[in-house]
């Protein structure tokens, strides 16, 4: 089965493999008369980009979205959404015209190349088809979007681990994020990343890394308990991202050695909402968002395409050993962080429209 | 919103509250002709329920299921399933009648009652109500029925780690899950935790857990790429289960420290599918099966209900201090492990149809 | 395939065969804070229950609903919704301990049992299971809830027409509905219609029907395009109620004869909304409600089950003959009258749902 | 709410507007491996497409479609799906740059306009926007498509009545249905309709017609009772086409005024499969293909747009008049048959696809 729908009310379709002519995204269900142009949706594409540093896979993409519908000129002059869906487009241009001999007949350990054709029978190789992180470009562009449907709503994410090598709470510096090609808000650990990833770049090795996500401003209330909740969701969007292995709402895992005392989030009066003493729930209880923020981290493997030769097997069975040619990311995770807010905002708007929906 | 309702193609909707008459499951989607009656749910209820040591809550429940539907005997005296909604019913008998003045009037630091109360504005607060962990008696019912829709597949799930403890894995004896209160694996571990667990309940304290969940014979591929991929939607089913913070896929947050070369899961011809070297995936890739064994590890926050008065607020947004009277799990996540394993095979159970469907 | 679950929103999801033990609706997304008992629900059942007239089966059902969760009673003592899932329960009394050894082994014409088994390759066979009409039950409990998101709307249905033989538009009286067995708003075509279904009655045959369904009060902007559009929605709705063959928005097939001038709306200024002088739509343009009454007709056939035998075959594919023995319809279209109001219901609180997630 | 996805496994979203730059659907859920190109869909789309006839409106669209994702050309040259989503996409290149000004400020009559304002708040209010028949382009593409994965059936419609005027039954020619500009398989009505839509043309006016689907080769066992069923999902799909006002499967209205008697389909034994004496019920019983020819009627109203000025309000709430300038089908209705074909073919490969996820 393929399902290429995230969302309830707040829905998008993303469609497109590495190698054809252009990938998309269909949102629907996105409220009428927010201004929304190319202009509200590039700088998203633009951070997360390939080739910006040597840092990153050299592929060179100009990632120009395209809107097609859903959008309209009043009399204004201010192009806004309709209410109709959205069609986005962007177009591949760097599909190198390469000998994909090899990867057509055998398959390219910690990749999806088997997998897919155990489902399907048959599959485009082409870097790595529909499963390659290519399509991300497309859940940026309509993340872009639902950014514009909360704007109560800040997020902002960073890698927080590079090769097991973490930041210090202590240097957090929220300005450092786009100051360095890591999104590192901790100027000392950017500087032993650049080490660290540069080493495995020259290797053809790769490394993993932690993005953590948080979302302020988002209100008590939302999420859809017992099957939709608001963690269940982020979780799955999360999960669902290219090389994602783990996913942590709050503490997450750490949670798991505190006590019950250690843990607790007591409340007290505030302002105009609760004040909490801690987060450790990261914003969320039973499903529903407290107010606080909502925090979460996600753990991305490091790139399996490396230039050791491993061991495999071809699409007839036979052993054989293959490595990767081509330009790819040491640490995917890096190009990761604009993706996992993409999720956030898409995630977060489906809640804020279903809450209205039920409870408005 | 509300949405109880979780799957694609085998789906299952609960309802029910923690002191309400009654609560239950229906299911909607299960294959025709597979042999159902009580007795095939009982003994997964009967492993959940609790009150069974003194190492988890003493609420006694019999937790009695029903079958009301979607079930028929046919000419050979058999009952098997239809093809149509199975409803169960399982009635709650426990429901002490107390004095619910004070959980009324203030919010339960940790647990979900601020939360629902901003959302719906009015809300159940006996036992919590739709967010007590007494609902995961018809998630685990359902399970039981899904496990039926794919007998080619074992799932098999333990504690392993309470209080930061962790069992060692050369200690690894499944025949000792069923022997100790903690489906632990690791007798040594057990012992300990017998130690922890007492400790934290004559404390009044809590501490939390990690599960560990793995199914083998899930043939390669399972799975509905890209936003049905089989592990985001574990995630999903696992990090909805009451005090899950926390999801990681095969080698989870740790792959995210380890280099390429460390996490490549080579193959090589096996018999009668690929032979994997190595399953640092968890048994998926680009969110379709492997035929691997699908591993996953879910962590669980610590009991939010203690003895140690904590600061919170009341409706009226007064200041106040509470601590949880009443009978309670010290470490919430053992009971967690039949819960699991019954969103493990809800989950498995969807994609074998989801995938017969498109690919069959 | 087995979906048994309707709506986006506001949805329910039935079960229950013809003679099992029990039969129900969990609804799932009412809004929180309405007002709900049994009384609310139980009118409405009485109103759909058979036995109360010699023109409809004399099969006696007491039909008595049961909410087993979803509402809480506050403060004030006035059990209201909570935003979580409403089950409701009927359970079955009168199930006539019978011989269904012929049914078991012949398929009924014009009933479902031949479908179920070319489906199912098993089924529940006494009183045609899961496809018997009492099912409606659960859409009327439904419907009741329904009723109560959306109190700004009125709806009416009546039956228009038995046996061929039409009401005069002229002598329309609402109040006549609930003065005759039929839902007759016309107290002469009552007359003509009592010897028409009761000839039908005596002579062991059936009768088709009319049922038309008024909805006032429905704002304009509640409506889903494209593929969710109100008047898509209502088809379905009322093309799965049990022998309903044809659905007519507005002046359906009789517009298919109008020319474009005798089958305009046109408008002018009114109070508070537009006036329309017309409404050959039927309240809706381009799947959107336009504030005029959404109005629909459905057709039922006549009841399957006669006394004249009818050639068929056996599961083992001999022919044989059949006709129906026990308790029948002799016009099962007006005992229709309440399901067509309750699916009415759903649809329209689901949309208003709808709109309210986008656009409110 | 905006709900642009049609489907449960086999689905499609299409997206665009009448004066956009294009227009498209993204289909998903498409078993792989099936041979796919653009030859393959043109076909549906050209019969469709405006401008054949002075039957029809003279707006000028080529009406090319592109595959953009979803297909690849495998070893032996020939592109198949992949199992994929497939995006196709329609350029609109006859967006006459006129004056909208008009229109922009009032409200067509018996358009879509004034109700997709009130929902919405903002409209694109050329040519009808997201609400013009042009839209139906995207679903014959996708309905192209969706036979491809039903090579079992054989889907053919026809207009059955124009203006009132119906074909005679005993005069029906398949062979007739492509020899003349109104898909009609009665070259005598064929003659009348010309003389019928001609002086509608020539009056400025509209007339109706109704549209006659018949799908053959559907094996028994298609359909997902009770809220999925294969009629109720067709009323649906039929009801959503723009212009649509009723839907009728089998006898439909016709069958609500015969008797039991009349109306009952006797089966005997057949060679491979029962054969039935009738088929009133219009091939579904229960909500399920019994295996004989699934019926459907469909009617369509005549076009709204019509020369002769209507009584309307503008956007401010002030009275005017309008009548409709430009190109347009006097009967809409013939444009329809390929987008009735289409809609059926794509609830039957959904239907399938079901079918064989829980039933296979």
């Amino acid at each position: 089965m393929s399902f290429n729908t995230f969302g309830r009310l707040f829905r998008f379709t993303t469609w497109g493999e590495s190698h054809g002519p252009a990938l998309g995204a269909v949102v629907d269900g996105c409220p009428p008369g927010l201004a929304l142009d190319e202009a509200a949706i590039q700088p998203f594409l633009d951070k997360r980009r390939p080739g910006q540093s040597k840092f990153t896979t050299q592929r060179q993409e100009p990632d120009q979205v395209r809107i097609l519908s859903g959008v309209f000129a009043g009399p204004d002059g201010i192009q806004r959404t309709t209410g109709t869906p959205i069609s986005l487009m962007i177009e591949n241009t760097d599909q190198r015209s390469k000998d994909y001999s090899e990867v057509a007949k055998a398959y390219r350990p910690g990749h999806a190349d088997y997998a897919y054709d155990a489902k399907y029978g048959f599959r485009d190789y082409r870097g790595g088809g529909r499963s390659s992180a290519r399509e991300t470009a497309a859940r940026v562009a309509a993340g872009a979007v639902a950014r514009l449907a909360i704007p109560e709503v800040t997020i902002r994410a960073w890698v927080s681990e590079i090769g097991g090598d973490a930041i210090d709470p202590a240097n957090f510096d929220a300005a450092e994020i786009d100051n360095n090609p890591f999104f590192c808000p901790d100027a000392a650990a950017a500087e032993r990343w650049a080490r660290i990833v540069d080493e495995a770049r020259l290797a053809g090795s790769s490394v993993g890394a932690v993005v953590t996500c948080e979302a302020t401003g988002v209100p008590a209330g939302w999420g859809a308990p017992l099957y939709g909740k608001l963690d269940a969701d982020l979780a799955a969007a999360m999960m669902g991202i290219n090389a994602v292995k783990g996913v942590e709402i709050g503490d997450g895992f750490a949670a798991a050695r505190l006590s019950g005392e250690q843990n607790a989030d007591p409340m007290r009066p505030g302002e105009t909402a609760p004040e909490f003493l801690a987060n450790h729930a990261g914003g969320i209880a039973g499903g529903i968002s407290t107010g606080q923020p909502v925090t979460v981290r996600v753990a991305f493997k490091p790139t399996s395409s490396i230039l050791t030769p491993q061991q495999t097997i071809t699409r007839d069975g036979e052993a054989t050993e293959m490595f990767t040619k081509g330009r790819h990311d040491p640490c995917v995770g890096i190009r990761g962080v604009p993706v996992v807010e993409a999720m956030m905002a898409l995630v977060l708007a489906d809640h804020k429209l279903l809450h209205r929906g039920q409870c408005g």
